[in-house]
């Protein structure tokens, strides 16, 4: 399988958010992440950058 | 391996733009894809989505 793990990248260090994420989908102000047991999770951000070799996701938030 | 193809989608219809691709970083007013062959592609356009599973990333078109 080919699901990737999403970092939160703040003050340079990395928090993982989401394990086993299947889809990414921007929507407004944000990201939504789908894994692939269906769990959902909206980060009000941005993709940094993704590494599907790697399995991981970055994104950022936006401050607001 | 975990890479991914990317579409370009326009009119209702995807248009393949890269195969196996491995990094996806979005900048400025577009997004730069990487391949795990080292090839790099710049598409003036934003992700619409990514599904990992799938291996596909969808990207559109921004129209200037």
């Amino acid at each position: 399988m080919c699901e990737a793990n999403a970092y939160l990248l703040k003050n340079n260090s990395e928090t993982l958010i989401m394990e086993a994420v299947d889809k990414v989908e921007p929507e407004g102000d944000g990201i939504k992440l789908i894994s692939i047991f269906g769990d959902q999770k909206f980060i009000k951000g941005k993709i940094l950058s993704l590494s599907l070799v790697d399995h991981k996701i970055f994104l950022a938030e936006i401050k607001s």
